[in-house]
């Protein structure tokens, strides 16, 4: 959801951020309908799952500054984009899954900007810094959190390598040239490169946050009842 | 959630749609007091389902569109009736099961009003059609999907018989008949029957979408990590 | 989230207020952090979990009221002091875990606090005095919702002792207090206290809501894809 009229730009660039926009929905929605067809769906919550994955970061952010309707049920084109992979997924799913690695990076392109536009559009609505750049890694990382949410999984973006990590900094960068007084174009690309950069450094040197130890795991059942409320 | 108000009906038609709106809320929350008790929830927790089964749907459509607060939240009758329907399960839970059958047909009965009145109401704040009849089906299952999702279930929905296809025909006639400029009643009216007949026959005849072979299990769970994000 | 401004007290009553409120914030992070360790998270997992169970109630609460965006993106403080419960339990998890009797009672302060401050900007918001009680419940329990839906949990809340119910029982307070035109700061620390007490002693005594013997497993299992709809 990349809300282009909050952007000061010409218009090639904003054919180019639309263009890019539109990407990272497909590609979102990829990993939506792929994560939907391993839990056996059928066609309908395959989806389902498309949608959810490809918008629900927008949607989540544009509930919280007050946006609504959210873009997802303004703008017909995420719809379209995002059915149109489901259906890709559905039906070919054997030819995109060849195509691993290059959906990983179009998944990186995708949270980049996401964070970045997610940033500029809580920053028009008025929100403090730190908050527009929470909101920003809300919208690069919701649309992975509904989907596992509803799978009934633990969502993968709270133990895996630098994903949301990558997300915020994008953001912060957004929120850092507001601050500064920065001209937004610039600025914007440079948090969505810092974004892109860092999650595919990530990727290939296999960075992960730390996690700690947890309680022995008989002591903490026996608490579960309780404490753990 | 039946906003009557946006319903240029008489007097008979709006007592029969408000009958008729109680009736699906309360069989939707028998159907989320039935899957409480099923998990052994204490009585609080057989109640909030009831509550959430019943309206979760109309909720997430009402913060969608701007219509805060929602109207569950501000007419007493859907909180009355969707106890009412969680006390009588939690107590009387075998006779209600022997109501097996007619609980199917009364649920199918406010999945079609569900899905009508939502479109309508989606209309009516403006959305665009397609989005109106999406929103539609949305109040039609989002109960449904948020009684599965606190229990911790891959919603039902997403893996059974023509049930959200149902609800998005029954949505798409209402949005039809207004992008036509028929009259609202009529395609209210049309709407529902297709999707209580819609649903009726897949209970029936066992209709189901198709689901597509997903990748092998070995395959999907080393890579779930890494492209299942 | 406790809307401050919402109640007409004297500056030493709001920075009493304001400091239990934080307090109860930090209890509830604590309470989100611990939950997260135990399912070995990485630290920003286990951040996020902090940020989720301190505020998602009044998140909630005012996406229903329409009072956009909520006070958690507003005001830096709950994040701040989410954060700081985070980084205690990730680092300090043992020590914090000898703390465990006294965390159990902060926590039902934050839970008194937050029903009677939920209640309360519910009236202020219009919302008519059932409503604006099961407002006040929901801004009490929403955030232990949130935490154990992300982590795939049946929430706690639905199967535990009296800890809804005192949240409730707290609200409705505010609300008779607020209906029969007593004075703000009294009605308000009566349902704190009467909160607090009912959930203490529940802790103490093991008091627990009944639950219904469910229908038999086998038969059960056999309709889940049916009548659990």
């Amino acid at each position: 959801m990349f809300p282009v009229s909050a952007l000061d730009m010409g218009a090639a660039m904003k054919t180019l951020v639309l263009t890019l926009d539109l990407v990272g929905t497909f590609v979102f929605a990829l990993s939506g309908a792929t994560a939907g067809l391993r839990r056996q769906l059928d066609l309908f919550g395959v989806l389902v799952l498309s949608f959810v994955a490809a918008t629900s970061g927008g949607i989540v952010r544009d509930l919280l500054i007050g946006a609504t309707p959210p873009a997802a049920f303004t703008d017909w084109r995420y719809l379209g984009v995002s059915l149109l992979a489901g259906v890709a997924i559905f039906f070919w799913s054997p030819a995109v899954h060849r195509l691993r690695h290059p959906v990983l990076v179009f998944d990186g392109a995708g949270l980049a900007l996401f964070c970045v536009a997610g940033a500029q559009k809580a920053l028009v609505f008025g929100l403090e810094p730190v908050m527009a750049a929470l909101l920003g890694m809300l919208t690069g990382i919701g649309g992975g959190v509904a989907r596992d949410v509803l799978l009934s999984n633990v969502p993968a973006v709270f133990r895996s390598d630098i994903y949301a990590v990558a997300a915020l900094a994008g953001a912060t960068v957004v929120v850092l040239g507001d601050a500064l007084g920065l001209p937004s174009t610039p600025t914007a690309l440079a948090g969505a490169a810092l974004c892109f950069g860092l999650r595919l450094a990530a990727i290939r040197y296999g960075w992960h946050l730390p996690t700690a130890r947890a309680p022995e795991p008989a002591e903490a059942d026996k608490d579960a009842g309780r404490d753990g409320r």
